[in-house]
C-alpha cells in the first residue's frame, strides 16, 4: 500500500531528478580575492544573516524553487595579516571559500568547477543527504577532473552548522586552504533568533620562514594558526551592541583541536554540526574546545560593554610564525655571548635575560613575507600577540546593522587597574 | 545491629573467597590470530552480542555460577593490511586481545598468564571493584613476573563499555599493543536494546618505514593509526539493515584523541566507561571526540542505505605511515630536479606539482611491510585513503545476524553527483 | 527615570572607587616556597575550604569589607620531586602561585607586584568583570613594568573554580610557571556542600636532561609533566574518608589537553571555569578531558576504600623526562652490542630485550637534577611511574579534618589479586 506521504515523498525525488537534468547551465562564477569582511546577504525578514569575519557569502541564484551555486576549486593567494601572503587553494578566489547561506527545507543545487592540477570532490561535513550525494572522491563519485564541473543538489533537511571541504587527496587539499562553512537557518524565523551571527573555520599551516606557499605534508608542527585564513592583527573584530544575542560558530579542519577562549563572557554551546543541543544539555562555558572535524556554536548575551579577547588558549597558537626553537637565554648574562649565537642560529636574535617581550621593542630583521612573533598595538601599549586571536568589542548603542570598528573602548574612571605607588 | 541486607553482602563475600580459593585450574587457552571479523558470540536472548571488527570474544567457561576467563599476555604478529605485518604485544594471539563479554551481576574470574619476557599486570579499565582487583602493579599487587598465573575475581556491578589494559611498564606495553574491550551487558534485556553493537580500540603506532616493530617510547609522532589494529584497507566494514538501531562503542588507548567523523547520520553519545548518559544530557554530533584513556558509545538509527565513511578527522590519521616529510613542490616544475631530490631523500619520490593523487598511480617503490601513503579502490576509483578509516555499509533488507559484506552501494538513478558539460 | 536599584548599584560603584583611592598600603607580602601541602584556611562555618595539594592559600587582609591580597610576581625554584629543582617564574615565592579563595558577593582588591626582569599583567580567567579589570597588558590596561605596583578591585558575582596568569609575553611567562588558582564558594554555605575539596593546576615543561630551565619557547614536545608543579613521586596524595563527598577541580595552563583518569569511581562533572553544571547536563565519567585554558570540578562519594591511581592517560604524561628517543631493542640479542649503542647515545643505557621494567632495576647512572623515566615504591614493589601521577587515598574512620597521609592501604583477605600454580 502507498501512502499519501510516501507518493508525495517519491513525487519530491523524481521532481527534483527533473530539474537536475534540464539544470546544465552553471550560474555565473562569482569571485573575491578581499580579506576585508562583507557586508551580510541580506534576505528580508526570513532569518539574521551570518556574518563571516574576512570572508564573504555567495549569493545564489534562484531556479524554479532551486537555490543554485557555483563554486570553483582554485589556486588563491591570501593575504594572512599586512606583511604576509600566502599562495593556498580555495574557492572562488578566497580561503575559507565563500559561505554558503540557505533555509531549512530549501532545494540547493551546486556547481563544482575543478581548476586545480589535480582532481577534487566536495563532501558536504554534516548535512544528510543521499549516499551519492555525499562527495566521496572513488566511492559515492568519480573524482572531479581538472577542468570538469560536477553538480550535486539536495534538500536540506535540518538547520544547523556546516561546512564543505574535499574528499580527493583530502591531507593536502584541506592543508593548502580548501574549505568553506554552510549554514542553513531554522524555516521558522522565531526559531533560534540571534542578534547577531558570526562564523569562523580554524586551521593552520606550515609555511617556512622566508617562504609563501604551506607544506602540505606536515603532521602536527605548525607554525601559522587562522581565523577564518587570516592571523592577528589581520582578524576582523567582532561587533555586538549591549544586550545583543550573539551567536558565533567555530569549525576546525585543522590538525589539532583548539580550546577558544572569549573573556568577560560565559558562553552555552547550543549547536554541534549533527544538530541543536536541548537546553537541558546546555554548561557554562568560557573555553569551548573545539574538536578537529567538528563544529560549535555557542552563544552569549553582550551585557558588558569592552575590547574582549577571542583567542586559542593554547598559547603558541597566539604566536606568529617567528621565534620558536630559539635558546632560552632567561637568567643568563648575554653580552658578548650573542654574536657567538647569531653565527649559530642564523638570522635570529637571542632572546634576552629579560623574556621575549624585549624582542618586539627590538628592530629584528623578519624574513620576507613572514610576521612577527608577538605582534599588535592597543590602546595601553603592544598587544604581544599573534595567530588566533581577535576582539569582541561589545558597546552600547550600536545598531544591529552596524558592523564598523567602533575603535577602542574608554573604560569609565573607577574600572581600570591603575598603578599604584609602594612605600 | 546487623541488618538482613549486610548480611547478605557479607556472606557473598566470603562466597567469593570461598570459591576463589578452588579455582586454581584456569581454563583451556584460547588463541587466535586471524584478523577476519569472528561471528558474535550467541548467548541465547539474553543480549544482543558485540561484535568486533577484526577482533574475537574469549568465550567464557561456566564454574559454579562464575564465568571464568584466561587471559595470556604474549607476542603476537598483526598483519596491519595486506603486505603489512608487525611485531607486536598482545593476548591469546591477537592485538587487540579477545574482548570480554559478560553479563551485569555476573561474577567473573580472570586468570592472567604471563608469557612476555618482563612483568606485567592487568587493570580492569572503568569496572567498580575492591581495591586488590584493580590490577596495579606494585600498588595494589605485586606485578605478574614472566612464566605466572595471576587471578582476579570480582562482580559486575554496572553494565558498559570498557576496557583492559596492563598496569606495568605501562608505555611500552600499551605501545606495542596490550589492550582490549571488556563489554557489561545490562541485566535485563529490553534495557537499552539495539540490533548491532560493534566495539572499536583506536591505537597509535610507530614503525618506521621497512622494518616491522613498533618503537615504544614514541611519545607524539606516530606514522600508524588503526581501528583494532587493523589499517584501512584492511579494515572490516560495519554493516547494517537499513531501520536497524546501531551502537557503535570506542576505546582510545593511543597517545592523541581521535574526533571520529560518520559521514551520513547524525549521532548521540548515549554511554562512556563511566557509565550511561541521561537522555537529558546527550547531544547530537556527527564528529565523536574520543579522548586518550576513554571510550564512547553512541547510537543511530540506520536510515539512509549507502556507504558511509568512518574515519578519525584529523586527516593525516586517515594515511598510511609513507610520505610524510616530502618537500612540498606544489607548483614547481621538477622535470629537471627530481633525479636531484631523489639522492637527497633516500628512496622517495618528488611529490608533483599537481598535489599527492598522481603519486597512487605512479608505481613508487615502497619499502618492505610498509603501506603506502595514500590507498584503496572504491567503485568509482581510488579512495586515496590509509589508517582510521572504514564503512558503515547500510543496506534495505540485510537480516540482523547477516555480516556478509554486501559490497559496493548502487545508487538509485538521479541522487548521484555527475559531470556536466560547461560551455 | 533613576530607579532605586540603579541607584544602589551606582553607589556601590563609586563606593568601590572611593575605597580603592584609599588603598594605596598594599598587604604585607607573604610568600612560601614549601613544596608540602599547607593545611587548609579555616573560615568559620562559611565554607570548606579548598586543599591545593604541594601548594598553599593566600590569607587575606580584610579592610573595611575589602578582602585584600598582595600577589608578586617574580622567579622561584621549586623542587618538582625530590632530586629535581627548577628555575621558574610565579607568585609569591611558589608555582603555582598561592590559591585565592573568597566567597560569592566579596569584593576583592588584588594587588600585584612585579618583581620579574620583563613587564607583566595578571588576567582573572573566568571572572566576570568590568572590561578595565581584565588583565590584558596593552589592551585593557599598560603592561606593569618590573618594579611596579598595580591594583585590581572588583566584585565576585558568581561562584566558581577559577585561575590567574599573566596576559603579557604570555606562552614565555606560562611557560615558566606563572598561575594560580582563584576558588570562589557560593554565598550559600549549603549550596553544592561537599566534605572535602582539591584544586590542582596541570602544567608541562622542556627541561633538557642535566639542566635546570625550562625552554621558554616550546610549542608541543615537553617532558615534564606536573600536578601543582609537582612530579610523581613529588605529588601528595588526596585523602578522603570512606563515604565523604569530594570534589575536585583541575585546571589546565599547559599546551596537552588532559584526560585525567581517576581509579575505582566514576564521577561527575559539575563544574566548569564558566560556571555549575545543571544536574540534567551532567555525565558519569571515569576520565575527565581538562581542555587547554579550562577548568573542570568533578564530584565522587568515596564509598570504596584503597588506594586509587589518578592520573593523565596519555601514557608519556605519567613518566620521568629521561628516556624517550631510544632506540627498541624488543626481542633483540644484545649482550654484544651495548657497548656500541652506549657511545651513540650519550650516557644512555640500551632499553633490553625484555621492555623497560628492567632499566629502574638498573643502577642507571642519570643527569644531574633529572628524574628517572619511571619511578615510586608501592607496597607490592615498583610502581613505575612519573609525572602526572597521584593517588586518592580512601580510608574508612578518617576525620574530615585529618589530611595526615594514612599510608599504604592494606587490603581484606580475598579482596586481592594472588598467584595461582599451573600445572
Amino acid at each position: 500500500m502507498t501512502t499519501r506521504r510516501q507518493f508525495l515523498a517519491g513525487g519530491a525525488v523524481l521532481l527534483g531528478a527533473a530539474l537536475a537534468e534540464r539544470a546544465t547551465a552553471a550560474p555565473e562564477i562569482q569571485s573575491r580575492d578581499s580579506s576585508d569582511t562583507a557586508s551580510p546577504l541580506f534576505n528580508g525578514k526570513a532569518y539574521t544573516p551570518v556574518v563571516t569575519p574576512n570572508g564573504w557569502t555567495l549569493p545564489p541564484r534562484l531556479n524554479n524553487g532551486v537555490k543554485e551555486f557555483h563554486l570553483v576549486a582554485e589556486k588563491v593567494k591570501r593575504e594572512f595579516a599586512p606583511g604576509s601572503t600566502i599562495n593556498c587553494w580555495g574557492y572562488n578566489g578566497s580561503t575559507p571559500g565563500p559561505t554558503i547561506e540557505a533555509i531549512e527545507g530549501d532545494r540547493v543545487r551546486i556547481f563544482v568547477t575543478n581548476r586545480l592540477p589535480e582532481h577534487t570532490s566536495v563532501h558536504w561535513h554534516g548535512i544528510r543527504l543521499p549516499n551519492g550525494m555525499d562527495g566521496v572522491g572513488g566511492l559515492t563519485q568519480p573524482h572531479i577532473p581538472p577542468g570538469k564541473t560536477y553538480v550535486y543538489e539536495f534538500t536540506l533537511k535540518r538547520s544547523g552548522t556546516f561546512m564543505y571541504h574535499p574528499h580527493s587527496d583530502d591531507m593536502v587539499q584541506v592543508a593548502m586552504g580548501m574549505m568553506g562553512l554552510f549554514i542553513v537557518h531554522p524555516k521558522n524565523p522565531k526559531e533560534r533568533p540571534v542578534d547577531r551571527d558570526y562564523c569562523i573555520l580554524l586551521h593552520n599551516w606550515d609555511v617556512e620562514a622566508g617562504t609563501a606557499t604551506p607544506k602540505s605534508s606536515t603532521m602536527t608542527e605548525f607554525n601559522l594558526w587562522t581565523f577564518n585564513s587570516r592571523a592577528f592583527p589581520g582578524t576582523a573584530p567582532l561587533l555586538a551592541g549591549k544586550g545583543d544575542r550573539v551567536r558565533i560558530r567555530i569549525g576546525n579542519l585543522s590538525m589539532h583541536d583548539h580550546p577558544i577562549h572569549l573573556h568577560g563572557y560565559d558562553v552555552h554551546v547550543t549547536g554541534t554540526d549533527g544538530g541543536w543541543l536541548p537546553k537541558s544539555a546546555q554548561i557554562p562555558e568560557i573555553t569551548i574546545n573545539v574538536p578537529v572535524g567538528a563544529m560549535r556554536a555557542f552563544e552569549l548575551i553582550a551585557d558588558e560593554p569592552g575590547d574582549w579577547p577571542m583567542h586559542c588558549h593554547k598559547l603558541h597558537h597566539t604566536m606568529g610564525p617567528m621565534g620558536h626553537n630559539i635558546p632560552n637565554m632567561l637568567g643568563v648574562q648575554h653580552d658578548d655571548i650573542v654574536h657567538k649565537i647569531n653565527r649559530l642560529v642564523d638570522g635570529a636574535m637571542a632572546m634576552g635575560e629579560t623574556g621575549m617581550a624585549e624582542m618586539q621593542e627590538m628592530k629584528m630583521a623578519l624574513p620576507e613575507n613572514t610576521l612577527p612573533m608577538m605582534s599588535g598595538d592597543g590602546p595601553f601599549g603592544p598587544l604581544e600577540m599573534g595567530g588566533m586571536f581577535t576582539l569582541l568589542k561589545v558597546r552600547d548603542g550600536l545598531a544591529r546593522d552596524d558592523y564598523r570598528d567602533p575603535g577602542w573602548y574608554r573604560h569609565p574612571p573607577g574600572s581600570q587597574a591603575r598603578e599604584i605607588d609602594m612605600p
